[in-house]
């Protein structure tokens, strides 16, 4: 529901008048760590932060390797999620396209023509995402799940929170995605 | 939020009546180019258009293979959009199941069995959306990405927007999915 | 949005008091059958649920999976659905992860990892979510299209229904998710 129809429906908002506005709410539930799903979440959060909404990602699973740093790898002290993690490798420039990625070769490809289009990279989308104040949460559940820890995120990652703090803004959002 | 609560809320649509109501408004984001998730993506718009909501489905990356002629290719004039787009093949009847594809043989099976259901495939899904006034944007940054010109998209499609259109109608509807 | 700020744009709400509000809602569409897209549904309508949200699930496609019972094959008679229901297993104990399942293996590592860390998996937190009150709503159409009786699917079911009555809820809801 949008503000100005806020405003409209509550007689305080009409008196106090529109400085009382709260802003629009965006969140984006980010599991996938494919990308052009990861793209599409940072073309639309920092759409909406340019708009003067305010965006929350929460990035869970394999969607939290675009918080990892390039390179870093699982700190787990078992073989099993230390393995796990040789496979799931982070880092924001490393990400898979979900089609056609062919062993890295049709990601490389299609990076290509968005730098001779002068596309931002999920790189750099974040770190305007960042400047927007684009909030960027970090799942503490996969964390441990895959012995993530604080330290091989990059900067930038402004908490570490589950589930009941995405609902708590959710709830008041106005848009909702899961990606 | 629904309009009858709406109403409820609002003093002066109680007055004027339940002629004023707005529709309310659902919005698809179509990134995936799955058929299995198209077909959900349309059966959702279909039904909601049927009960009188207002539609809108934001075709991007992927799913734009569903607004592109059968055959049709990237008319790109670099080497590597069009390398690209021998691979990703548009056509509302071409897209491949996002499990058991089997090289064709998967799908196949699945369109076989929708078939002797009398079941609507993707194509005849759209047209029915069509005719229900649903409306179908395509993305531009994807168009522009993958060399697609607008005569090689299917006749039918409303707009070319980018991600301000979609988020200036989410942030007024009541059901919005990323699919 | 919230029922905190619905009752403060209602008068008669107000007069009322908080014993009149209604909980806050949450659908979440299931068309994902990977344990990881799963398992987020499943923890997102827990925490939901918990927190006292009404929390409806549509299970539908590939997501049905998870409501089959385990082993349980396609009635079908038609050999094109049995064959289909061969590839197509049920079970919420063997939903495949939608990265590294590399035939069974991957994700048999990260089921050992989740045991380890005492995190509960598919069937568990089914059985949480039911526990909490949670709708599973299993979608009529795929039921039809895969060849799957009643008879078939896990006791805890709610309903059989259909794309309008998903959206009926939807459409009040403050959190609605496709997954």
């Amino acid at each position: 529901m949008s503000t100005v129809l806020t405003a409209k429906l509550d007689p305080q908002a009409t008196l106090v008048g529109l400085a009382e506005k709260k802003p629009e709410r965006v969140t984006l539930v980010v599991l996938s760590g494919d990308m052009d799903r990861v793209m599409a979440a940072l073309i639309i959060a920092t759409g909406a932060a340019a708009m003067g909404m305010r965006v929350t990602m929460f990035f869970t699973f394999w969607g939290l390797n675009a918080l990892r740093r390039t390179g870093s790898s699982s700190r787990a002290s078992d073989w099993l999620r230390r393995m796990f993690g040789v496979l799931n490798k982070g880092g924001a420039d490393r990400l898979p396209l979900s089609r056609f990625h062919f062993w890295g070769l049709g990601t490389r490809m299609m990076k290509r023509v968005m730098q001779q289009h002068r596309m931002p990279d999920v790189p750099e989308l974040m770190e305007v995402a960042k400047d927007l104040g684009v909030t960027f949460i970090a799942c503490t559940t996969t964390l441990g799940l895959m012995g993530i820890t604080k330290d091989t995120l990059v900067e930038g990652v402004d908490q570490l929170a589950g589930v009941s703090t995405y609902l708590a803004e959710a709830k008041d959002a106005q848009v909702n995605l899961f990606i």
